[in-house]
């Protein structure tokens, strides 16, 4: 019996006990966070499967079942064989939804077990809508993980440091003022906050907590009894403490939350975001809780001038260490050197490193050769590593954290001379991301408005990728973040000035290469006229696109235009940072195609 | 004092006796219809403006106020002239929602009145809960009309006739078997249908109740009581009532339908589709109702083989109407007779009236000359008419009932030579046009999601049009029908084969010009691979684009190919049936570009 066989055996008894007939397991954590610290890994370690989204399904009286979108279709394939687990793959015709198994196979009067901790507040709602219309009962306190996982890792036990505002660009306090007023324009007079990117932003702290994204594991609360932050003590050292005070914050154990929201007067009208609040936190708020859009959300998502002025040096630095990388790379390439993709992914990081400021990477770096830049989230390990040879594409998407911001780019390179299908695939994804940086659109506009200009050049063709086009990216802060988001689903939040906003379009040939084109954008204003304002995006990300990979009969002039005006003014933002080798490396980098 | 004032004052007059603080009139009818029979024309009775869409709100002791979206901005302004009533222009940043201002204005306590036959149960339960938030209630049967309004018009007596099998491909008693089995799907054992233009799909039948839309003012339940169309016995010839049982269906007064329904056992799962079905309807249901989206939608929506073949002739008998009517303007404005809007709408009329198989028009003619085109949804009367003269833009926008297809086209035709700003604004409507035009798509895709296609270039200079892009058309039914629609707010209905869909991008510049560019598309298979299935369009529509209009020198080759490919293949499937002296104009009209 494997492993993933007795804990799935164990967790089946634990659901006996409990009278549960179907487990949801989900990738989350009580802040409803994209990325967990390893206490929170619960599905990882049932299911065997790493990536980082997924949802495992386990009834009682059938295999159990993971949920996951096409990133990780590959992947998910590969780690769950030799498992019961049947993958579901998301987004595919035919894939019921986890509401839509559980209806049509649970019977009625069955019960599904969930941890209500682990759900937000909207999905816990449309789940238990689902299940009553089959008369199937939602256990929301099921939680039978300590018992069956003994060494499950402890919460992160990070210091907590301070974000100066030199790079923050606004106060604490202030932005707590703020979060309060507009509070009360939803008629509450206070505010309780889940996300940790949230928390991190609003009180310029960070920590180790959750790898690639340093936040602290912690809730606020601001309102008429103080502002509070919930958090282990251990992590607070005395200075930290004081900034926090000064700012006006006191803090408590993070496991105090439940019983201070239970302690609050039930007069108290706290606003809090359903979709970033775990049901069973909304649940202890109960007639206190104001539900309305997180008051914070857009003020972190828009960056104000200090911040936007520190994203744009940490991009020349960025393309700085990504100059480096590329020439060690090809240096040793050269000198017949055996580099493999985790070769890769050292170099970058220990480039990057080199530059101030640096402070992390921003995620795991994917260096996908081949075949495996097809796999959406590859991540190199010993077992399958490639070594890289002088032919085929290179597909590598990494970043940083910087104090002064976190920069996120893929760029996809050729080793040797490009085949006409490399290069017809990566002017069709060009065409697509030159399309969206080009883009004017009004006022009000949402992502997904402008997916289908990424998408165009590839549908023509009957080509296509399942992820998203842009996601937005915090400022020293997660890689992932809303509310705004280029992509073939609804997502309603219009895209504004300061946003930062991957464009990323891409195309996977299963068996033989990935593409992937990202660059990070600013939205700006572009145009005042009688139809109203019209925003346009600016490109920060500094880095060439491969010159060679250009099918440039497939382009109009403006398409070539916008390429070579783009190289251009790479070169002339990085070479004053380079000395003259790679100065001369990056000019032929850059010559216009 | 003014009609509407004296108008307003009486019904003043009723909220005061019914404890009516604020009452909401809407452009509505009890089947939820986007066209109303004249007995339901209240709003346009109380207000005096008679624009297809818009919302009166009158409070007690406040002036009253129209909402109404951008088409209609200034006809509003104009008829509403002289009155007490302010309009609030939707869609334009600034103007609060009538949720919003109730909340706003009203005081707790308050209370506001509507009669819940005339509104969806979408939108009372909208309404129900912003208002409940501020503490004000809802009087849900505020419905003084028959008192106010003496000479109100009785509902239409108009009788109904059979829309025969050889056009509408599917024979009732089948298309009833399809909503049964899919209302099955849902645990439903029974239907009922509110929407005017679905009961005609369902069962076949057709008359003249509202103008343009040959819809019968009725509703159909199917269930094991039976399958009952409820309308008024007079409008029921023995020849459509044995036609009726033959497909299973009988008839009930349409009056009848509320005791119908109160009789019903409380043991029967009726599926309703709130979006279609009016509050005070679904009320009646109580606990039988059963919510769902109507299993009539998609089917009258995804039009078949015979109902393809149909619009396609009609398409051919409209162009050559077209073509009749362009010619008939052209020679009597060379000849200097005076030629008004009213008389291009005429021509139109009667030149359609000649072809076979025409019914009615599908609207009314918008002929908007010069700065009239500016005003999207212009109607000319007596009072406002212009003149043409040979010089500036004509927007036609025009079509026709055919038993065998709907028409819907709008062409911009330049009446002297073109300026250079006619040139530019219409070639980058055309190329918005163009794009849409040779979309590929995968399946599942949104209009919402193409729409930016048809605005990009636009955009690109600050230019935008407020209305949607494309709306679904019926057949031999009403010109705008759902689900589909490519507009900037999401609608998630997929684009599938078989929707006929508008595409009709456009450009406004208040005082000076109207621009619209109008085919109706065919949602048609374009691709198979390994990526999924895509899906494109094909132009319906056939009649040239003014081929003097074009501004060469914006467009790409492959833009050109597709006007010159267009107007090619209108003069291939025209000329036919066409007099030599036609042939020679068409052919004029189509040269390559």
């Amino acid at each position: 019996m494997n492993e993933t066989a007795s804990r799935l055996a164990a967790l089946r008894a634990e659901m006996k006990r409990a009278g549960v007939d179907a487990a949801i397991i989900p990738q989350a954590d009580p802040h409803m966070g994209e990325y967990l610290a390893s206490h929170w890994q619960v599905r990882r370690w049932l299911s065997g499967f790493n990536g980082s989204a997924g949802t495992l399904v386990v009834p009682a009286a059938a295999p159990a079942m993971l949920w996951t979108d096409s990133r990780y279709f590959l992947q998910a394939a590969r780690q769950l064989e030799g498992t019961e687990i049947v993958l579901m793959k998301e987004g595919i015709p035919g894939t019921p939804s986890i509401e839509e198994w559980l209806a049509a196979n649970l019977q009625s009067g069955a019960t599904v077990g969930v941890d209500a901790m682990l759900f937000s507040t909207g999905s816990l709602r449309s789940l238990r809508k689902a299940l009553k219309a089959r008369d199937i009962r939602l256990e929301t306190t099921f939680d039978p993980v300590d018992t069956l996982w003994p060494d499950r890792p402890a919460l992160p036990k990070c210091e907590v440091f301070v974000h100066d505002e030199k790079y923050a660009g606004r106060p604490a306090s202030a932005k707590i003022a703020d979060a309060l007023e507009a509070a009360r324009m939803h008629g509450a007079d206070a505010v309780f906050v889940s996300a940790l990117d949230q928390v991190a932003w609003l009180l310029n702290i960070r920590s180790r907590d959750v790898r690639y994204n340093p936040v602290v594991t912690s809730y606020v609360y601001l309102g008429p009894e103080g502002n509070v932050l919930f958090v282990d003590p251990d992590k607070i050292t005395p200075e930290v403490d004081a900034y926090l005070k000064a700012q006006g914050v006191d803090t408590r154990p993070y496991a105090a939350v439940r019983s201070f929201i239970f302690g609050l007067s039930t007069r108290r009208h706290v606003l809090l975001d359903p979709a970033s609040t775990a049901y069973g936190i909304l649940e202890a708020f109960g007639e206190r809780a104001v539900e309305a859009t997180s008051p914070i959300s857009m003020p972190k998502a828009c960056k104000n001038e200090v911040q936007i002025e520190g994203i744009r040096n940490a991009m020349r630095r960025d393309g700085v260490a990504l100059v480096h990388s590329l020439m060690e790379l090809e240096s040793r390439m050269a000198a017949g050197e055996t580099v493999t993709e985790l070769d890769v992914a050292e170099i970058l990081r220990r480039r990057r490193g080199e530059q101030p400021l640096f402070f992390d990477e921003s995620f795991g770096t994917i260096a996908g050769y081949g075949p495996h830049g097809a796999i959406v989230h590859y991540e190199a390990d010993e077992e399958t590593v490639a070594t890289l040879r002088p032919e085929g594409l290179l597909l590598i998407d990494s970043g940083a954290q910087y104090l002064d911001g976190t920069t996120d780019i893929t760029r996809t390179i050729c080793l040797g001379d490009p085949t006409q299908q490399e290069r017809s695939d990566f002017t069709l994804v060009m065409k697509g991301h030159i399309a969206l940086a080009r883009a004017v659109f009004p006022e009000g506009t949402c992502g997904t408005q402008l997916d289908a200009l990424a998408r165009q050049y590839l549908w023509q063709h009957g080509l296509s990728y399942l992820h998203g086009t842009g996601h937005g990216v915090g400022h020293f802060l997660n890689v992932h973040e809303g509310p705004q988001s280029v992509r073939l689903n609804y997502v309603p939040a219009p895209l504004t000035p300061g946003m930062i906003t991957s464009n990323e379009p891409g195309l996977y040939r299963a068996g033989i290469h990935g593409i992937r084109c990202e660059n990070l954008v600013l939205c700006v204003p572009a145009l005042d006229t009688e139809f109203g304002r019209f925003y346009k995006f600016e490109t920060l990300t500094l880095f060439p696109f491969d010159t060679r990979l250009f099918a440039t009969e497939m382009m109009t002039e403006s398409e070539l235009e916008w390429v070579n005006q783009y190289n251009a003014r790479v070169y002339d933002e990085l070479s004053p940072a380079l000395d003259p080798e790679a100065r001369e490396w990056l000019a032929a980098k850059t010559q216009a195609i």
